[in-house]
């Protein structure tokens, strides 16, 4: 149901490019069009496991009318089309499944306004988010999504992204606020606006994110962007038990504490966070937690959730006061899935993701931990538990068919518990390629056949990305 | 391009509705259906200015499978299908234009489940956001979208609804996680989840919030509700001008304090409510606000607050410390309305509703200002000003057509000079019938065809409540 897809299967869907195409395009964009086979390999995968065979040609867009000519081209030859930021996807959501072009919108990573009256900010859509936040770093204001990867913008807002913050501020869903986009036939439109509400019409802005290039390619993105908190504190707790650590967040989220980020790490990622990033944190479970807010209320917070974790076991939280100390901390989070890689010389990472409601985290949590315990794979768990977010890692021989298919089945069993718990087969990697079968479980049949009219509807050639999210037949 | 539909025009695009079908539904609905005038007429019409012939039958449904009946032989017979809720809508969304049924869904008004773990909450979507807060509210947590209207969760639910706790918690786009949904044919969907956050597929529960019954009928809607805040304070700041009250504001919220209700009240207003609510404010321009938090970041927040006002000429704070008082300050605020109205016997009131980006609600304000002084028409002002939401109320002489000319004059302006300055022609009431013109302006052709063509993706046969937001043709 969930299988990835075979290379013959996907080979089998590729659809024609004419010659007539690819000279229409050349003439139109010279040099800003390759079909040298290393460009169209590096354009043809993403960080995901599945492989497909590369797009007929790459255009690096440099502005919206580059998108737009690419797309009408694209339109007229009915040629599949996808856009490319960063290429830091993980669910094949960049391959060209159906063949067609690609358009990398790398070059087109500009800020085009900032607005610190109004907390806005205006890019386009190929810069990184670690490169925005640079742009503005003296403005005293920033913008929170952290997904792990340094992924562009435009990616983020396509897979609807979140990462460490979202607990307090939000994911792109929230933080998106309005985009100009290019259509299926070539049109520019504008969603949304600068205001920070609205109830004009159908919110196509919060449509189009997390549409995954499916519906339209993203050449403007307005975002929100918060003030830099006057007083931020991390601080590590380690629990006895990964309940324990999950019951603490709990009930830190149950009483309204504004937590910005609170991640789970197992005491496997410990291990291998120490060896990689040469920490010497104690090896039990641990959340990892940061404050915001003015010097009192970030000193109140904190003393209400060690209150809490007190309660469970936790231990004295150990701080990270200095920025220096903070950062190395969030770093080696984020280098969680590089620590555990390295730490099994040759693997490759099956990285699962799935959410639940906070009250089923634990139930979620443990049952997984116990199959992955005995399944004899090594594996690490990480998560946004604040949001009941979290990712297994399975750490598999590549060359290891059956070890394969024990992770994948892992990920089934733990998809599945996660919708029978109410919750999601993804918090924030989207769905892609490999969790199609996923999607039809979660959201049913009758709500996929109104994402697939919606579809239909709005790009009835079917050249946008297609093969992603659902099939159409 | 604004200007109200007349009757005639209305009576024109009614669709017969046959015997045939009308017998149907009286066969499966018996005393559940009702065709008596005063019914329908009562079910024709909402708070707004426009007046349409009546439906011509209202279904009292009592569960998804009433809701589901009634849309099916809607369906069968391609008659137009309205939800009505509690009927305090603003721009026409409840009326028959096109003629057809009104099915009332103000029974279905159970809470279905709370779940204060996962700060969760589904109903049906005939409670009242007032019913809704009486049920919960021995569980330490409360749903704080607070339109003025005593609306229905279904209502607020389509027409993106907010009020006066938006600046801290959103609108109904953030607190609205998961639908059931009866679509065009008949069939139920759900859409969204329990998981705070999700990234499976296209976002059709952000879809469906806001669409203004045009898309499907709601029968469960799951919310978020937040704990009580520890500690609630209220105060209130007079300012020599209202573009010193905005100025506080605008540096309030770039400075991230979390202030969770920001109301501007101009000198018309406090004097309308003195005399309507037996107060005795001080008549100068006012915020009205309101802190939540534990008792030190209440207290920190108010100081740098008054700091603020400080620096605009603003007086010193009067506090409302007691929840009763509390209370009768914002009672007396959502009361800015009627205090209007029975301060001109006889009269109407024409009320805008438009949303800039902060920066600019000063600009966007005074104008208007001096435009409704110059006008002679008696108004008041009143705004959500932490969001850039404003509403005029322009008092008129419902026998005056000039008057109301005029009146709708100064609405196109100040929607017109909103657009202009980068916002919204609604940031809460919705397009209705009223506000088509000014979506077009807002969304432009290419936005607006893309909405049509969902429209008529997801409902071919142009069925549920038809003639809203956008003309097909």
């Amino acid at each position: 149901m969930n299988a990835p897809v075979a290379t013959h299967e996907l080979q089998a869907m590729q659809r024609p490019v004419s010659d007539e195409f690819l000279q229409a395009l050349t003439t139109r964009f010279g040099t800003q069009c390759s079909t040298a086979l290393a460009v169209r390999e590096q354009h043809g995968r993403d960080e995901g496991s599945i492989a497909a065979p590369p797009p007929a040609a790459v255009v690096f867009a440099e502005s919206t009318q580059d998108v737009q000519d690419a797309v009408r081209l694209c339109d007229q030859h009915r040629v599949p089309v996808i856009a490319y930021g960063a290429g830091s996807s993980l669910e094949g959501h960049l391959l060209a499944v159906q063949g067609g072009i690609t358009i990398d919108v790398s070059r087109m990573n500009q800020v085009l306004s900032v607005n610190t009256e109004d907390l806005t900010i205006t890019v386009q859509p190929g810069i990184t988010r670690k490169a925005l936040n640079d742009a503005i770093k003296d403005t005293g204001f920033f913008f929170p999504i952290d997904p792990g990867a340094d992924a562009s913008i435009g990616g983020m807002t396509s897979t609807r992204a979140s990462g460490t913050n979202a607990v307090r501020y939000g994911t792109m869903r929230e933080n998106v606020l309005a985009l100009e986009v290019v259509t299926a036939n070539g049109e520019v439109i504008r969603t949304g606006n600068r205001a920070k509400k609205s109830a004009a019409g159908y919110d196509l802005t919060r449509l189009l994110v997390g549409s995954e290039g499916t519906l339209g390619i993203f050449t403007e993105i307005t975002l929100r962007i918060y003030p830099l908190p006057e007083a931020v504190s991390a601080a590590i707790c380690s629990f006895p038990s990964i309940e324990a650590a999950v019951h603490t967040v709990i009930q830190t989220i149950q009483m309204g504490i504004p937590i910005a980020r609170v991640e789970l790490v197992d005491v496997n990622s410990v291990r291998m966070v120490n060896a990689y990033s040469k920490l010497d944190l104690r090896e039990e479970p641990m959340l990892l937690m940061e404050f915001h807010g003015s010097p009192t209320g970030v000193k109140e917070q904190a003393e209400m959730v060690q209150d809490i974790a007190n309660e469970f076991g936790g231990q004295s939280f150990e701080w990270a006061e200095r920025p220096e100390d903070r950062t190395r901390l969030f770093t080696a989070r984020h280098n969680a899935y590089f620590a555990a890689v390295s730490s099994v010389p040759g693997c490759r990472c099956i990285t699962t993701d799935a959410c639940v409601p906070i009250s089923r985290l634990a139930d979620a949590l443990l049952e997984c931990v116990t199959e992955a315990d005995a399944s004899g794979i090594p594996y690490f768990l990480v998560g946004h538990v604040g949001d009941g977010n979290f990712h297994f890692g399975y750490l598999i021989d590549p060359d290891n068919d059956a070890q394969r298919e024990q992770a994948e089945q892992l990920n089934h069993t733990l998809v599945a518990r996660a919708i029978a718990l109410g919750g999601t087969c993804t918090g924030e990697h989207g769905i892609g390629i490999h969790k199609q079968g996923f999607l039809l479980e979660e959201a049913g049949d009758g709500a996929v056949a109104m994402m697939r009219a919606i579809k239909q509807a709005l790009d009835p050639k079917n050249i946008l990305n297609p093969g992603k999210i659902f099939q159409l037949q």
